[in-house]
């Protein structure tokens, strides 16, 4: 568990790992239970529970990024009840790779329970940063892990194995109970020369499906792709080209900060281009910074000068890598587009290109990139004009090969929308796994693997859980169904004294808005519903009507009857009684 | 101008247009003057203004659809304050064809201005439905003309020649004043197998060509898209694979309403399966009535059924045709999706196909609607999985084939984003027409054509007016604000009642919030915002502060200070103080 023997793409020190195959010979009464908080029917939060015979194990806790009807949540991080409710059988927190939907949960995770977390060097060192964030850092345990180690936590004997993925050090696992052998994927594909040579280690696979794999979790992502996806470097042989085709215009490159392979192509392609590279965007400069303290990056001495130097050089001496290519509008790229950015102006002398696509959900905010990086007059390479973005997911032939390695009893698709893990099932069933072996399943759900087969054998509580700002689950349903209304109707306060002996309106009612309409010009409408309150309540004090909760649903039902009724539209009516 | 001759695809009754040649030879003061109120680094609200000599034509008033931040907009029309200047030179509304883009701001522009309108038989169907709603068919000067007429507006000579597009019945205008011809494309594509044996009229646009076109404006809605599109007849053979396949399940077909053809090819296979036919969605509903009212639908008697009558009908004699191809909450395909549908329930024994492409921002609700469909067990045909969609829009080929005949001396490229416009001004580049001929312009510019060349010449009032229930354009920039604010944090309502005498608090501070946090687990921080409120306002008071602005000021900053530092929001903070 050390963290300097990274360069071996295989593991070099391997335990037989008969134990699994033995163990299929005899019958056990206590059969392994897995449950999934995420990661099932959505893309994000992935989070798996194992459990065996009282101990458990934690694979992932990841966030998802608010659905656009989450309005004003800053991330979604998986419900912990179920965690919080066994926090004493936790033995350990497995993490596949340092990417948010599978690191991004983990701090809430921790500060409700501090738990052993494995990792390999990069993956701690990304989590190192969000721990400092929320002041975890000294006291969380944090273990460095390499592909190859094997270690015990409580019942379960664990196994890194190297994976290829779009961030680096990515792994899957294979965790080992009397039960028999269980292979969780993490994400990954099948890349046979990937820019740091450490190919997935589809041999230590193989041997596990020769040993008997009782189970194989798989990535469902790209399950929807047919063949196979293309290799990282081929993304070099593209950048190539378009240095080239830059000519002396500046080159400024967007992608994801966490795509340290990515970033180390632009990289050689600078030096070859004999260009100096700057940075641009806070995830980026603190990746970079990780990925060279621990010698992912292989970065020049002198090759990286501060923002604020770019001044200095002429167009053809620079490369740009920024971060902001799903075209979010804080993001430095989406600055530079729309002439926001303090350090960087796009003139026509600059060559943009965009090497990712876009997730969906965020294709038009990356179109209004473009669109604005073309109205300054900038070349913009985007989407799929060239090859400049590959995926980290295995397509539908990369799936079938480690089907066809892995061999396993059981299949459960993981980590995709429904699409994704129905055709994932279909893949398997054309690779001769019984259809009755496979389950496609759901967060919430607990699926039971024993000698008898395996079912859906339960629910846990799971769901969302909204962060925003620095509450955590504070904001739910009557929250969000109130900001909706008042995002698209807004709020009219209808505020009134009255004299809590007499009951009589001693002062208003005064009517305020917010988000409604523009004022100035709705006079009328103001004062008609300022009238229509003043009728409601006189209609409640000559019917005797001296309850306040009354009085006010009587208010509220008026107005938003006139309201309605003037405009179509419904805001929010909020009557307020003062007592004098 | 009359409804009986749509079915000749090329109009009869042509007159020579050699005024335009002759035109050319001699010198005019007067320019052509082309302004643009929408369409232009946008896709929606196509809106384009031809003024000459103190007449003025307008070409299409459509409607854009609200972008995910114009909270509670339903839809968006252009400005018509340069329209309204100039009321009295307009000669009438030309309208290219159906679709919402080029008529649904027609209805609010007719309010301000009853003007004639000139379309084909469906595009004046669809027009009338509209302005039912809104009270304005009575009064409305509705001219129904077919392709191939000619006619005069004031000092435009105006000619109708038909194309293919996504909806029946599509026109471009030729446009001929003394400065010469005019073209605008409307929106366009080449299909040589239209489903009513249509094809868009070539011949007309080469004769023009050969006689000389001053200017052509066109649809670069896919100048991205390399090669040809597809006919839409090619839909037809795919239905017709995906039927057999459906075998004895009942079909569900989504797709646009007004693509009339599509619905023709749905039902031919319909009839060729012995299926009936029921319709789901009030547009879809609407669109049927009003095409097979005009005679563009071919449907047998007795096929259409009731939707409530289909469980009198086994699954294998069904086929329903629903709105929601783009996963639209409340459209009847995503009803039917979440089990929220009256009258039709999904089950495994359903085969959906979805005959669209999702609009740049709708991606990830069809991905629900798809995902939601399967979870209920039905297939679900979709995206680009087969042929079961085509563009009505022209790829690159095609817009090379228009340039080539009509040969414009100056060129307009116009619907779409900015990167739709320069592709399509590299596409004419390449067919020869000189940079300096073609201007990219935007909306709110006017584009002067004179003797002496092309210019942008000035500006006019142009952007988007946000129509909110029946308000149109009173909810501007400061009610999008709030709006944003109250979606993201909610709002705190600070009441409190004061002596107008003696300036002393007579009743409150009352805390009272709404989309902020759920109360209950915060009364904390609620008591804290009431006390700081408290505070504030004894602080004025102190200091002999009783300006009430000033104090409402003070209490503001003070609990949105400690609300921000125990929550990190920003909630929207409405100090009130009633006067008794």
């Amino acid at each position: 568990m050390s963290n300097n023997k990274r360069n071996t793409g295989r593991p070099n020190k391997r335990r037989s790992n008969a134990g699994s195959k033995k163990a299929k010979a005899k019958t056990f009464q206590i059969p392994l239970k897995v449950s999934f908080l995420g990661g099932l029917n959505e893309i994000g939060k992935n989070m798996t529970l194992f459990e065996y015979d009282g101990d458990m194990v934690i694979l992932d806790v990841g966030l998802a990024f608010p659905e656009p009807e989450m309005l004003g949540v800053d991330i979604v991080i998986p419900d912990f009840t179920y965690v919080e409710r066994n926090k004493d059988k936790i033995k350990g927190i497995l993490i596949t790779h340092g990417h948010e939907d599978h690191i991004g949960g983990l701090a809430y995770l921790l500060k409700l329970m501090n738990k052993p977390v494995y990792g390999t060097p990069l993956t701690i060192g990304l989590i190192k940063g969000k721990l400092e964030e929320h002041g975890l850092l000294q006291q969380a345990e944090l273990h460095e892990i390499e592909a190859g180690d094997r270690f015990q936590l409580g019942k379960f004997d664990i196994e890194a194995i190297h994976v290829n993925h779009s961030i680096p050090d990515a792994l899957a696992f294979a965790l080992t109970t009397e039960v028999g052998t269980v292979i969780h994927s993490g994400d990954l594909k099948i890349d046979t020369t990937p820019v740091d040579g450490r190919m997935i280690d589809l041999a230590r696979f193989a041997e596990l499906g020769e040993e008997g794999v009782l189970c194989y979790l798989a990535d469902s992502t790209n399950a929807v792709k047919p063949g196979y996806s293309a290799s990282e470097s081929s993304v070099g042989d593209s950048f190539d080209r378009l240095f080239k085709d830059a000519g002396d215009r500046r080159i400024i490159v967007a992608t994801f900060a966490s795509n340290i392979h990515r970033v180390q192509q632009v990289v050689n392609q600078a030096v070859a281009a004999g260009r100096k590279v700057a940075l641009s965007g806070r995830s980026m400069e603190h990746v970079m910074a990780v990925g060279q303290e621990l010698g992912y990056l292989d970065v020049p001495e002198g090759l990286i000068i501060p923002l604020d130097q770019i001044s200095r050089y002429n167009d053809d001496q620079l490369v740009l890598i920024t971060t902001g290519s799903q075209g979010e509008p804080m993001s430095a790229l989406s600055r530079m587009a729309f002439s926001d950015h303090r350090k960087v102006q796009v003139t026509p002398n600059d060559y943009v290109i965009i090497s990712a696509t876009a997730i969906p959900g965020n294709e038009k905010m990356v179109g209004r990139v473009v669109d604005e990086l073309l109205k300054l007059g900038a070349e913009v390479v985007y989407e799929r004009m060239y090859d400049i973005h590959v995926s980290g997911h295995a397509n539908q032939e990369e799936l079938k090969i480690m089907l066809g390695l892995i061999k396993p009893t059981y299949f459960l698709p993981v980590h995709g929308e429904q699409k994704h893990l129905q055709r994932h099932k279909e893949l398997a069933e054309r690779m001769g796994i019984p259809s009755e072996n496979i389950i496609i399943t759901d967060i919430g759900r607990t699926v039971e693997i024993s000698d008898d087969g395996m079912r859906v054998a339960g629910t846990v509580p799971a769901g969302r859980v909204f962060v925003d700002g620095i509450g955590v689950g504070d904001v739910g349903n009557v929250v969000m169904r109130d900001r909706k209304r008042l995002a698209e109707d807004g709020i009219i306060t209808i505020v009134v004294a009255m004299d809590n002996v007499s009951g009589e309106v001693v002062s208003g009612p005064d009517i305020i808005t917010r988000g409604f309409v523009y004022v100035r010009e709705s006079e009328d409408l103001i004062q008609t519903s300022q009238e229509t309150a003043m009728w409601a309540i006189e209609n409640c004090l000559n019917n005797d009507i001296r309850d306040w909760s009354t009085i006010k649903q009587r208010i509220r039902d008026e107005v938003s009857h006139v309201v309605y009724e003037e405009t179509k539209r419904s805001p929010m009516i909020l009557p307020i009684i003062m007592e004098v």
